[in-house]
């Protein structure tokens, strides 16, 4: 394990098929003015809005609603929720849905009471609130699994006047003070949403796993989520309803992304940068747009580690090394990773996506890049991942 | 995931070989009067105690010293800890040591402001503190890494009297505020002991890993951390002082044993019972305890829930499964985990120990059996395997 960290998660996790059965005791400790968040009403439909207001009136609390958060929460739409919480003066935000409406929860949560431009302030210039500013807390009942932001300080917003999709990983003090998982919230969930979810969370965790050359335990956890999750992902994506299969990749995708396998490591999160891009050019969903890029990306990037990339190959995919050279094997597994984005249904090209030729250049120019993993793209490798992509 | 359950971990740990640099400040919340609590002064010899004054001195406490906690601790002991701690009216327990000393510290914090048996209580029946009653916060300083005390509720006591061993998981209220792991701590510690705290970070991992036919996130997060054990115990032992090796086995002791990987799952926890049945008649070391038996036991309720056993083989050690029978395959498994034991030099006989046969029904009459894993053992069972185990 490298270097030096603190590792502190405060969200408390609600799991199972009656974990809504604990929302009523999870508020209790909170004010009495809730913000309710979430996106376009399908928790209408299935019977999770019901659960929710249920517990919100056995508590005695007092709800303004706030819906259709999007699937890429905007800045015109951050500034919204800011006016509404705070003409409103609530006292918790309570966030009903996936991870886009749980990431705006936290954004509405740091800039409802920030006189100054937020979107400046904490996605442009990366800051953090400070010790006395006033914070909204934010809980969390999930129904949708993948983007791991009920167990983070993540949250992303999309600036579409300057087409631009910007993550900011905020502390402690912003994540969720709980969050309640029933798996069987996400049965509802389209067959195309609930193959995104599944994607980011494999994407979260290879974005963590590639990069560095040392014997690190954050390695092996990873590589159990991704088996966990490849094993899950086909019972899944033949049967929705199977609540084993869905509660381990509920599960996973909490796991993912919430600190834990990302200790000592340095990190690459590449992918997200394109894919990040692309969403704030075609407005595509999340996970699809990392799957579109992953195999090219990777494929590129596979040389500069090549040890990983064979490891990645053995241990994930159960591929045999007999005989094989480091260069084969790992070539065999982004071959795996490859044929399993196809046999799960997620995006296996961009243009699906609605990226055109065209598009490339404006998108590239749109892509963040730092050194992370194995290597620093330039511009021009970005062009290729993305032609290659297409 | 089977079942419902909660998952939070209050305890906020500090990694690395700098992490007592943040000492200070983790301890600037509590009160001013300090119990400091550790064992038999290596401490003073290492240089961890100057290094936890001086961050009691920075932060101006007061500091009440408890040492001589023993390797089992003892309920006389907890008795005297209880008293200091009343008379001092102590507001913090820091706990300097290993698991034994993090342990009492927490039986201490339970029972100082309790009036009745506190043993009886806590231990003998099994009771919480209830709301209101006052806990002492403990934080700790960990020096030898195995039993994962440092990162949750859970605490054993030896009543010599009644040669009785018993564990107790207290709940979040008790579970260490925070813990400071600088896998350089624990460098100086004793070849034996050092074995010992990977053995027993192992049976943690495979007591919660052997239980169950479901497919399961946290059996997969299990194999991530014993292979991590593995890989890095064979560093370990033959360079004690290889930095990668320790912090890898540092983290994963405190993962294998902080709830994560028993989410959804019954467990077993019957080498634990027969091993803490030999400490209470032998005082033998708690890590080589379970080692000594572990073989016998396993290979005793293989049969029981073969495919699993199956499994570790593969995905744990490794061995192709090419035309073997699941059950040639599990045995394979458990002869790796034999040799394993006696590569790293923990104990493969429980004769080594001090356990003779005359020990073997009184032991036996001291093992708590319960409905666990794959298989519920009767006495006779006990003693076979106690008696293979020699």
């Amino acid at each position: 394990m490298k270097g030096n960290f603190i590792y502190s998660n405060p969200t408390r996790l609600y799991f199972g098929d009656e974990a809504q059965k604990n929302l009523a005791s999870a508020l209790e400790g909170f004010g009495k003015k809730v913000l309710l968040v979430y996106g376009g009403g399908s928790i209408r439909r299935n019977g999770v809005y019901d659960d929710v207001m249920a517990a919100l009136h056995q508590t005695g609390k007092e709800v303004v609603e706030l819906s259709g958060v999007m699937p890429n929460p905007t800045l015109a739409k951050l500034n919204e929720g800011r006016r509404v919480a705070r003409e409103n003066n609530v006292d918790f935000i309570l966030a009903v849905g996936g991870g886009s409406t749980i990431d705006y929860s936290k954004a509405v949560s740091v800039a409802a009471w920030y006189d100054g431009d937020a979107w400046d302030r904490y996605f442009v210039r990366q800051e953090d609130p400070q010790p006395g500013e006033r914070i909204i807390p934010v809980g969390a009942v999930l129904t949708m699994a993948g983007t791991g932001s009920e167990m983070n300080g993540g949250s992303v917003i999309t600036n579409q006047e300057a087409k631009l999709k910007i993550g900011k990983v905020f502390g402690e003090e912003v994540m969720p003070k709980f969050a309640v998982l029933n798996p069987r919230y996400t049965f509802s969930l389209p067959h195309r949403q609930m193959v995104a979810g599944i994607f980011d969370t494999m994407i979260h965790i290879m974005e963590q796993y590639f990069s560095g050359d040392d014997d690190s335990t954050s390695d092996y956890l990873a590589e159990g989520l991704m088996r966990s999750l490849i094993a899950s992902s086909r019972v899944a994506v033949n049967d929705p309803e199977n609540y084993e299969a869905r509660s381990n990749i509920m599960w996973t995708a909490t796991w993912a992304l919430n600190t834990l396998i990302g200790k000592g490591k340095i990190q690459d999160w590449m992918v997200h940068m394109i894919g990040q891009a692309i969403s704030a050019h075609t407005d595509a969903t999340h996970g699809m747009t990392l799957s579109g890029v992953s195999v090219a990306y990777y494929r590129h990037v596979m040389n500069y580690g090549l040890d990983r990339f064979a490891r990645f190959a053995r241990v994930v995919w159960d591929i045999p090394s007999d005989g094989k050279s480091d260069s084969q094997l790992a070539s065999e597994g982004i071959d795996a990773l490859e044929a399993w984005i196809r046999e799960i249904g997620a995006a296996a090209e961009i243009s699906s996506l609605g990226v055109t030729e065209a598009l490339i250049e404006p998108i590239a120019d749109a892509t963040i890049i730092f050194d992370a993993g194995y290597h620093r793209l330039d511009r021009s490798e970005v062009i290729e991942i993305l032609r290659e992509s297409l």
